[in-house]
This record gives structure tokens, sequence and C-alpha cells, in this order.
């Protein structure tokens, strides 16, 4: 059976005069971009290079809606009611998809970013909210969300089309929450470490978590980053490690249903 | 022979907290609504409220692009090199795409808003990047124009789907610019004489300008205010007395090529 | 003994070319003005015009810094770590001081705005970090807190000088706590009611709840607001009631220490 | 007799989570800064930090207002009429004011940025507009001007204290106006030249142009660049030079009057 999994990492992060990230480098790492919409990162212009870049190389696009707050990047909590973050996305995601067009493009996923996204991972209700507004936009839109959060809860209750995403760098917990950042090991820095953490749990369709645990997950798609060093040595290492372990790097197809 | 014609007024033009014009009574009047997409004015939630009463009404949609100014209500000059205002119309028609289809509505058609219809409007290579903007998005847009400008002008170069729109409360001069606010008679503030003229250029096909020169024009639609009593008075005369002279009300189906 | 209180409210809220409140209106009420900064409303043009207003009318000049959140007006919840707070009251501050200054006029006290205040009412801390960056521009400035809430623990922690102030529209739990605004009584629209009930706590000196009980308290200034004719009749009312006690309105002098 | 100048240089240019420029490095460089007021960047925090920085290095504070425009950077050319430019300099002044008090600083100067400044160059009304609402705001601030342009000319005629800046990395046409960028020659890349040029004006008290004619100017201070290694080398050049040269480095004390 050909194995194979989907790379993504967030893009188009620069806003204006302001750069970030290696979007260029990482593009020959993933195959799959989560391109930033304006409202905590990217703007009119970012987003019409980044579209370009993305469609030049293949790689599959994704919108990625934050909260409306440039200054706190999204990662800041802001409370906003339910219609409104159904809103929010629908706007942003509407912007995405004209931006990809215009370079011959198709924005086939969407993924939550920051703030929005940690929230929406421990709150269903939420998480439905901001799917629901990208579904009345594209109702064949795939989702991408935290494998086993309450984010996956959302995206099967409304019977669209998901991909479950793992960390490269992050432990896990028995829960499969992530281990929180402040304790030793919670981040992974070491590339090679990274790489046969990924190889693991593609093989088994598994998170493994520190103590050892095999979680059953949707492990559709990976995800990386960009800035620094030690990031796209991570990304690279882990791109290398799979295709090394025989797995084929391609966009995810998306799912449907729940995962067993 | 059955004349038509199409009457519109910007509307979503509120923006958080702050409550502007008349929509709902605007509503009742005019058959082609120009939304502002959030960058001059609206946000996301106005826009959703927006275009579910457009849909609700069956009215014709509109994006209403305009320039990056909320304080300015983008009706100051900004100098945007072509290409970043061909992303600008691009993201903000997205926005209005999207949040239409999410309510059920289709946007039909793209107007200019403010300074940057005005620049437009005397800049037929700026219209273009803008209009070029917009055809990147959706190639069947309708562009409306304002008559005998070099917005009609880029149009007409640009081969697409296009309307001419003239005003209801403003004088002309002989060569179809608008007669300066600051002379008298510049404003009609008038509702049955506002009325009578629009009857009069509708029969003639026809910008009739101070002097009551005829110069031949795209009559396909005319701009309408909602804001304040008068304003609401002349949007009300105006559609009366085109029923009134037999024509019929309804949004305008676009037009291809040069008026001659 | 002379008996005096300070009626304030909120002015200053426009933005760009939408206008809110009833500013004229509530300047003839009014002997403290708390003014828009820009983050949540108003803009350097309003607050250019608000400034000399107040200045005319001898009102006291109050900065009146929100939530970087134009569009949710300042009423969302933001989790902003303790130094942001502090810098983002500091430039708030500073820019109202410039304001004021330029037209005349001197900031004589701060009040922290919508959801910024009710967090800080809950979370002394949080009122501190706030209050600090004040200090910090100013050590002589007023800060006006919600009287018997961690805001006014904060001030008397901090040794600064402040004012209490209490609220003319809403009925007080025993805790000295807000009613919920979902239950009934909670609000108050009767005018004359309004009247009577702060003439009682001024007299007294205390919060009275629903129940009737007496909660000493620092009632310097009572909180009016300017939205629509219910509450312009209410501050209407409250003044003339205060007047016809024999109770002098003018700004607050500013209090240190503790209440007991 | 002792020759003294002042390097100046813009600060404080970050935004949120991008990071701009090299303000370590200049702060060892210059003996001014011109920090940025959350218009065009900077926001409370940048602003935070950078003023703390700038205390601990003794370096002269300066406020660096801009247009209202964080994605064009404050370049792109905005008309504003001249009540609100005057307004847009009194608040950004404030809140610069405030952040340096808060670190136990003083914003001793105000220098115009980006195409505010390109423009009030050219324009003595707008200049004048602009300056006169820093001084609404302190009657003392010095004014840094591009020497010989319509900048000097409205502080001039002002009245008040400012002072003469030159380019260390342009060369000037005859009339004392910046060559081109799109010509050869006009942007100065090697940094020997920069200091040679720089000491030659600083000891001849003049603006020597492109084709050798000396045109007397108030050489108060040098701007110098941080983007950048060049950018950086050269601004170590012009120290270098200056300093090998017998000329000593300090904040200007600005003039009065004008320069003949």
């Amino acid at each position: 059976m050909t194995r194979t999994v989907d790379l993504n990492a967030d893009m188009g992060e620069s806003f204006g005069p302001w750069v970030m990230g290696s979007d260029a480098d990482l593009l020959r790492v993933i195959t799959s971009a989560n391109i930033a919409c304006g409202f905590h990162a990217g703007d009119w212009d970012v987003m019409a290079q980044t579209m370009r870049e993305a469609v030049a190389n293949g790689t599959g696009i994704g919108a990625h809606p934050g909260f409306p707050d440039l200054q706190g990047f999204g990662r800041r909590r802001m409370d906003l009611p339910q219609d409104s973050l159904r809103n929010l996305v629908r706007y942003q995601l509407g912007a995405a998809r004209a931006m990809a067009a215009a370079e011959g493009g198709v924005v086939r996923h969407l993924k939550l970013h920051g703030m929005l996204a940690n929230m929406a991972s421990a709150d269903a209700a939420m998480a439905r909210a901001c799917y629901q507004g990208a579904l009345d936009v594209d109702p064949d839109i795939i989702i991408m969300v935290l494998a086993a959060t309450a984010q996956q809860q959302a995206a099967e209750d409304l019977g669209c089309t998901w991909a479950g995403e793992i960390f490269a760098d992050r432990a896990y917990n028995d829960d499969a929450t992530l281990v929180d950042r402040s304790l030793p090991g919670a981040v992974i820095h070491d590339a090679a470490l990274a790489g046969r953490r990924m190889v693991d749990m593609v093989r088994s369709g598994a998170i493994i978590t520190e103590s050892g645990k095999h979680i059953p997950a949707a492990v559709d798609t990976i995800c990386l980053h960009g800035d620094g060093k030690t990031a796209l040595d991570i990304a690279r290492s882990v791109k290398a490690a799979l295709e090394a372990d025989g797995v084929t790097l391609k966009p995810f197809a998306g799912r449907k249903g729940t995962v067993g």
C-alpha cells in the first residue's frame, strides 16, 4: 500500500514593508500552504505574491484566517460572538479565493490561525461556527483540523471533508493534547528526532505520546515552520526521513466521517 | 419598446458600532446595491447583514471597493501603484462574493467608491487596473462606470460587460463632467426636479447638461443616495417619476462595446 | 456642609465619518468628560473637536483609553500582557494630553473604557497595570474607579489620587456588583427614579442596593450616558434632582487613601 | 572653534511581530533618534522599548510622525486637510511624549516621516500645518527640517527653534534638491566617500552639490540609515570620519531665525 502524507506550513505572513518567514525555502519542502488573509498578517499585495508562488510550485493552497489583530498577530485571545466568527471566516476565505483565482489557483483547504485555532481546538461550538462560515462559501472545502481535538469533532459533526494535522516539533500528552511549552521536551529542536518521530507516526497512523502511547489518529498532514534555521532544518529533515521511508508527499485528499 | 433603467445606491456603510445610511428605506427604492467591502466602510458583520437584506429584497448586488482608509471613508486621495490597486480590488471583490454567496446571493456588478472612483474617472489606466482586478476574479462581472468618463473608456478597452451611470442630483457641464460642487445649482435639492430630469435623460438616452445640450450616453443606472431626508425624497421622486413615465425599473443587464 | 458631586459621561466617540452620541447635549449636563483616545473610538480630528468643546464648556477633561478594537468598540475581551496594557494606557493618555493642551485644556482624570474597564473591575492586578501606565505619564492624574471594585483597590494600593464612580441607571447587588443586565430591573429607564436614587446615594455617601442595603462608598462622580432620548432624560433628571437637593455639581477633586 | 554635528536615524519601526531595522547597532552611532509613533510604524510596545533604549544610550529623542498608513509605511501620498495634518501631528507627538516620559526621557525634536516629509519639503503651507501642530503641544520642541527646503522656510516663518538636516547618502542638485533616485550617482553606496563628503559639508557649513557648488546651509544633523549592511557601514564611516576630523558628535541645540 502506498502511504502518503502532506506537509503544511503557514505562509504569506509578511505585511506591508515588514517581511516574515522564509516562504521561498518552505515552498521547496511543503505540499500545502496556509496563506494569511490580511487580518492577523498578509495584505492584498502579499497575498497576490504568495498565491503566485504557491501556484508556480504546485503547492496546495489553503486560506488561513485569524483574529482581526495585526499588532498581536492573531495570537491574543479575543471574544467574538459565534455569528461574527462565522462572518469573519467567510470574509477571509472569500478574499483568499479571489486572490488565488486571479493567479490561476484554487483554495483547497482552510486552517484556523493562532489563538483562533487554539480556542477552537478546545471549543467545538466555536470551531463549528468558524467551519460553517467556510462551508457557507465553499461546501467542498477541506477543513484542516488539529487531530483528536474539538476541531476534529466539529468537522465530523458538520459532515464535511477534513484532514487531520499533527505537529513535527511538539510532544504530546497521553490525552492527545500538546505538552505545555513551559515543560522540558515540549518543543523538539532536534531535526533528526523530528524526522524519526514523523516516520513513526505516519507508519502507525497514530499520535505517539511522550510516554510511548499510540493514539490512532488521522495523520493526513504534518505542520512545519519556516521561521529560522532550526525550523527549516526540521522541515527538511522530516521531508527527507519520510521520503527515505517510502512515503509519498502530496496534498491531502481529505476524508469524511469519523476516525475510530 | 419597453424602456428600463436601474436605480443604484451605496449600502452597508455602517462600521462596528457606528450606523450610517438608511439601508432599509433605500432597499424599497433601488434595484441595485453597491455594498462596501470593509476597506473604507463596512465590516464582516455589516456585510453579512447587508447581503442578507439585499437578497431578501431581490436587489442586484454589487461590490463597492474603496481605498484602505476607514477614517477618511475612502474620500481622501491615496497614491497606490497600479498592481496594488488591482490586488486591492481582487481582495475586496472576493470578500464580497463570499459574503453574498453565504447568504444565497451573487455579486453581479462592481462600482468603485469615493476618491478611488473620482481618480479613475479621470485616469483610464488607473480605472483599467482596478477593473482588471475585478475581471481576474470574475470575467462576467458587470462594471458600473460613470458614463462618458475615463471609467467608461477603460471598460470599453477591456471589452468587458459594463453599465453606464448618471447622477440624479448633480448638474452636468457640456463636456459631461459634473458641475463643481462650489457653484450654484451644482447639486440638485428639489426632488420633483430630480425626477423630471431623470425622466428626460432616460427618454433621450443622453446626459442633458445645464445648458440643455444632449450628450448621448449609456443611461443604464441612476445613482441615488440615502443619507438624510432630502436624499430619500429625491430617490423616491425619481422612482415615482420614472414609473409614471412607463419606465421599468430593474437591474441592468450590462452592455458590451462602445456607445456612439 | 456643602455636598458636591461630579457628573461624568463618555464623549468623543465618533470616528471618521461616523457620528455617535449627543456630545453637545451632554456638555450642558456633565461636569467631567471621558474622551475616547482613538483605539476603540475617536480619532485625531474628533479628539481635537471634542477637546475644544470641553474646554469651551469648562468641563473637566479625562482620557478614556480602551482596547485597540474599533470594530468591536472596545467591548470585546482581549487578553494583553500587563506590560502591554501599561504601554497602551501610556500611549492613549499621552495622545489625549497633547490634544487637550493644544486646545488650552488639561487632562485631569483617566477612566478605562468598555471591556478593559469591566475586566479591570474584577482584576486588581490588571487595573494596577493600567493605572501604573497613567501614573508613569502623570503622577498627579486622578484615576476614576468603579466604586467598591478591584479598580478602587488598585488605586488605593498605588497610593494615587482617585475618584469613585456610581451608575445612575444600573441596579446594584448586595456585594456592590451590578445586577446582571438580563435580570428585570437591572437597567433603570425611569428618569425620575434615577434622579431620586442619585439624591439618596449622594446624601448617604453609599451605594444603595436593590434590597435597600447601604454600602458606604466613595460617591464622587455619577456615570451618565448620552445615547438616545432616554439616556439624555435620565442625565437631565439626575442633574435637576441633585441641584434641587442643594448638591453642587462640579468636577471631583479626587481623594487619597482608603474608604472605610 | 569647536565644530559639532548631530547624527540622526529613524528607529522604532518594528510593528507587532514584525522586526525592522538595526536599532541596537544604530544607537552606537547616532546622537538623535527619530522614533515612529504608531501611524506608519511602531506600536505602544515597540515605542516603550525604543524609548527605553534611547534613554539608556543618552540619545536625543525625537517624535517621527507619519501618515496613518501602516501597510504603505507612510510612503504613499495621502491628501489630508491642513487642520487634520495639524491634529495628526499633535496626536502622535503627544503619544511619543508620554512614552518617553514614562521611561525617563524627553522628546526634544520632531521630524516628519516618509511621504509626509516629502510633501512638506515642497509645500511650506503643509509643513507649517504640521509644525504648528507640534508647537501647539510643545512650544520649545526643535523642528528638524530638510535643509534649504520648504520645511526650513516653514520653521523660519513660525519663528520656532529648528535644526537643519542633510543626507549622508544622497547627491544634491545645484538648487539643493536631491538628485532623482533613478539617475546614476543619486544614492551613495561607498562608505568612505560618504564619510569624506560629510566632513567637507560640515567643514564648509554648506551643501556641496554634484557639480561642486557650495550652498550655505544649516548643517546641524546628518541623516543616516540602519537597514542593511551598506547603510550601517555608511553610518559608521561617517561617524569615524567626522571624529577623525575633530568634529564633536552630539545632539543639536537647535537654532532660531534664518540662514543667510
